[in-house]
């Protein structure tokens, strides 16, 4: 059986996972695309500030004259006028003249700079001392000191921030061009799941996996499509898995913990007209029994049925899936984002596979500690006490008590 | 001048913002309810999952019948049936029998363990030779093994992750009582702004701040009201201010980097019939000039003008008052998340104040390298290119290159 030799390391799996594209791009406001991520450079299509401003409160001048001034050999300055916020001062800065400014204000014609209030004493309404002097362009900002028409300021493939929609705003740029969101089928099967709203009877669990990696794909900037829930049957469960293909951009079937149904998972995978076997099996722990494969340009995902390990397998493995479908740069070579901690006690773990051991933070004397969650890895209690995960590599035995550890946080 | 002794310390800032409440609750769908924070604790209904059942594939036996089989002397068992998933099993497990059972089916009566299928040989349809000794209860899942009925699951004040969207659905939990978002009113000032949507004339520039604030705001969770453009008028401003107040949670006036608008800003704010002053300054670079006082018990924020400022300003100060706003617990003391990296270069600070630093991240060879981002502090572009901010603390000179960072990423 060909799929036997599919299992894969998860920097295969990065791999694999790094040859799906983005799903598509839409024109958008600007003002709704927190968190969206560009599909094109954006350019300033004018200079910014576009004018030059004073970066302080004081007076315009030509900086020459002031050069020499000081606490007890004073520039004194003739007070021709003040620049009213967001006009053009009429008035042309001659030799020996100031004009009154304030920060933001356009800096008249004839001035290269400003010498802050602090230094200026105004003697009478017209005459000014200046005890210090300031070269050319101090305390100004240039017209183009933000951005120069033409210049690149925002890239295709970053997530927009705050700061992106602000540099939108100062440009004028009221749409933005993004990747759409990648919309993801969810099929939870398994003749023991009933709907999270049904009372169970004994035998029967209620539908953890559909919320989980919804909420998982909601915070990943996903979409989410529910087709049912579907029992352990060939018949049902690939006309789900074809709908599922037609509706949305990756199918993820979770469920089915049990060899009978993994094995019905992939029996109707391969059932699919173009369906092809991308990975059977992931050398992580827990995780490992993860199906990968693509129908056409589209993956779909058999995740483990424990919803623990579900999530866990999202977390290491989809998000990156998640991040190629909605056209997100791999920031940082792939560094992740998480906090520091030493941990609380020796965790042994075998060789050959990547452990991801729950953990829970607590604050410690000059660092966070981070202790092993125990309990059976399948248990949902696990990951809702836990605060993040520990990574455990390929080809290590453990770590230590006290060892400085990375944790990504759930 | 009272306020002029006002300039506080970023610590004394955040004592200040933890005296600040949640804003109220609310009762919503558990589906809708990611990234909300609990306003109760969550105790569970019943016991999860509520039946014992087999965490592998295998036969369940009891467990004493199999003591002593090995390999080379194995046990043998009468096979008596299935359990089907979902179901009761209708046959009781006696002396030597073993019914055949998958991952998540329901433990049959009489049955304490689960032989894996790996150590099971059928060798006719009701012969079974088993070659490994299971202990009572191995291979099982209890039915109080994620929750006892009673315990609680969820605590107030935690922000909902996936996985607790999980757990809520585990247990049929289909209501969270969370706080109300906070409702922020963003002002922006200043006679020399215009609205995004306009072309801009000399001396003139397009509202930045609104739209950085408020996807601020929206990334923490909170929601914003705009009660428009205001130009640095006593009486426009203090109306705009008595009607936001009335609106929202929060009120944030921004722009007016000037003294005279900043000055403004106050002498509205301490006309408001109940206003109290709290902070005249903060000792953080950039965004000194911020001002923090009450209304009743509605805090009222006075950001500086420059956007890079005000951003520094919310990402370091005001995600602390939101998180109040919102009832989130401090997790971890206040530790914040982000990527760990090696200096570039030396960087100089003043002592007596805390500053924060752009930095721009970079692979290195084995870790990420921060790079200061240089240029005139108010420029929008340095936080556009910047990928996070390190903090040099008060009564530090500066960093030296090649030192650790924890860089917070922007």
């Amino acid at each position: 059986m060909d799929s036997f030799f599919k299992v894969k390391t998860p920097e295969e799996v990065f791999r694999i996972m790094d040859q799906f594209s983005p799903v598509g791009e839409e024109t958008i406001l600007f003002e709704k695309a927190l968190a969206r991520v560009l599909s094109e450079d954006i350019v300033a299509s004018e200079d910014l500030p576009g004018f030059s401003r004073s970066a302080m409160d004081g007076y315009a001048v030509r900086a020459k004259d002031t050069f020499g001034a000081s606490e007890s050999l004073p520039a004194f300055f003739e007070v021709i006028g003040e620049v009213a916020m967001g006009k053009i001062c009429k008035r042309s800065v001659g030799e020996g003249q100031a004009v009154k400014i304030s920060t933001g204000g356009m800096l008249p014609e004839g001035a290269d700079g400003v010498v802050m209030v602090e230094y200026c004493h105004p003697l009478d309404e017209t005459t000014l001392e200046v005890t210090r002097a300031v070269s050319p362009l101090e305390n100004i900002i240039q017209a183009t000191d933000d951005y120069r028409k033409g210049e690149k300021v925002l890239n295709k493939g970053q997530v927009l921030r705050p700061q992106d929609l602000g540099v939108m705003a100062g440009l004028g740029r009221l749409e933005a061009c993004v990747y759409r969101r990648p919309k993801v089928a969810i099929i939870s099967t398994g003749d023991e799941i009933v709907p999270a709203n049904e009372r169970t009877r004994a035998g029967q669990v209620r539908d953890m996996n559909r919320y989980t990696l919804t909420a998982f794909c909601q915070r990943a900037g996903a979409k989410c499509i529910h087709t049912g829930l579907c029992p352990d049957d060939f018949g049902l469960l690939k006309a789900m898995v074809v709908e599922s293909l037609e509706k949305a951009d990756t199918v993820w079937i979770s469920g089915g913990s049990s060899v009978g149904t993994r094995d019905l998972t992939l029996k109707v995978l391969e059932a699919l007209p173009d369906f092809e076997l991308l990975v059977h099996g992931i050398s992580i722990s827990p995780g490992k029994p993860t199906i990968i494969g693509k129908s056409g340009t589209k993956p779909i995902i058999g995740l483990p049925g424990q919803v623990a390990s579900a999530l866990v397998v999202a977390e290491v493995v989809l998000t990156r899936l998640l991040s190629k479908l909605s056209g997100k740069k791999n920031a940082f070579g792939g560094f992740q984002s998480g906090v520091e901690a030493e941990l609380s006690r020796n965790i042994e773990s075998a060789a050959g596979r990547e452990d991801y051991i729950r953990v829970k933070l607590m604050s410690g004397k000059n660092s966070l500690i981070a202790e092993p969650v125990f309990g059976k890895s399948g248990l949902i209690s696990t990951l809702a006490v836990a605060d993040g995960l520990i990574q455990i590599g390929m080809n290590t035995e453990g770590l230590y008590r006290g060892q400085k550890v990375h944790v990504r946080l759930l």
